[in-house]
């Protein structure tokens, strides 16, 4: 059994923001040499999410729209956790609904995606630098 | 370490539905010869979900209500997403709140479920042929 | 590959609660043995949750409150599922909004987490014992 482990930096300029991964997640498993196993992709930081869906921005514009339908950031008084000082109670909300990871499979050196699979990075408390881990396991 | 991947094929005949899977994982689990390891079992599409929970029906018919509540699918022209000619920006979304994958231990050569877990196909936007991958990686 | 297997039991004494499991499942990779790997921590019980956030008691207060107003426990014939003798269909509900599992890397014998991750057992039906199971791959 091999193992292989990367992180991705990302700095998202605005609070929120979607990026598209799955190039830096090919590339960590091209570099693993690991032709059949599992990669686990995850936000290092509990404010974000990765996850899998379309690159469509139109998508992306109703995630937004959606998740500060569910979990408004404004007023920010309304979440108990922000009497800490903190403004980002809602940002642990939204990443709860999109989650922390995915697993996919690894099949013949490649990730064994679907059609239209695409990994993304969900920002919901940006402006600083955070981090993704990718973890390969398999031979 | 061994690995085994399938794919399961499935076409909902409504709109959204869900299809207890267990005994297809349970087969490809058998197939595998893996005794101790992991069970990777995910949708390749991005309009459903593969979950954990109750088979019951009365509970299904909750989850319908539920996920329609909280991202309906009329009026379509709500979606940004739709505005490519697709209707199914809230299959989108449903997928999110129900997840795309589950990981379930495999021991002694068996889904390693607690009492009352089974896996379930999540459709949103069905009609038409869409697969699950099931990858199972020990040994 | 080596796996290890341990079952984590709770008895939450309110219906609702959320537990930081962080300690025992460290505890659980130590036991394995394992240096590098995966581990699958996942509620055996299909009305309780594993997820990672933070170990913060005002953002565990919006949690449930932003959950019961996501899937609110009354009134409970409002649920199909209550039909069947259960008051838990909402427990079903918060449940998938949180998660049924994480899955984590092992890197040099330990959690690879980031600055602020800790493990969560979350219980919507409580008053009951109820478990949690631990199964660590790799080698």
């Amino acid at each position: 059994m091999r193992t292989h482990r990367q992180e991705l930096w990302f700095q998202v300029p605005a609070r929120r923001g979607f990026i598209n991964i799955t190039p830096q997640v090919e590339e960590a498993v091209r570099a693993s040499g690991i032709r059949e196993g599992l990669v686990l992709v995850n936000a290092m930081h509990i404010t974000a999410s990765v996850f899998i869906n379309d690159d469509e921005p139109g998508l992306h514009h109703d995630y937004e729209a959606w998740l500060e339908r569910l979990a408004p950031h404004a007023p920010t008084g309304q979440y108990r956790h922000n009497a800490t000082g903190e403004d980002n109670a809602d940002a642990h909300l939204k990443r709860q609904v999109m989650g922390r990871e995915v697993v996919v499979a690894i099949s013949g050196g490649r990730l064994d995606f679907g059609p239209w699979e695409q990994i993304f990075y969900g920002e919901f408390d940006g402006r600083r630098q955070k981090r993704v881990l990718v973890k390969v396991i398999g031979e």
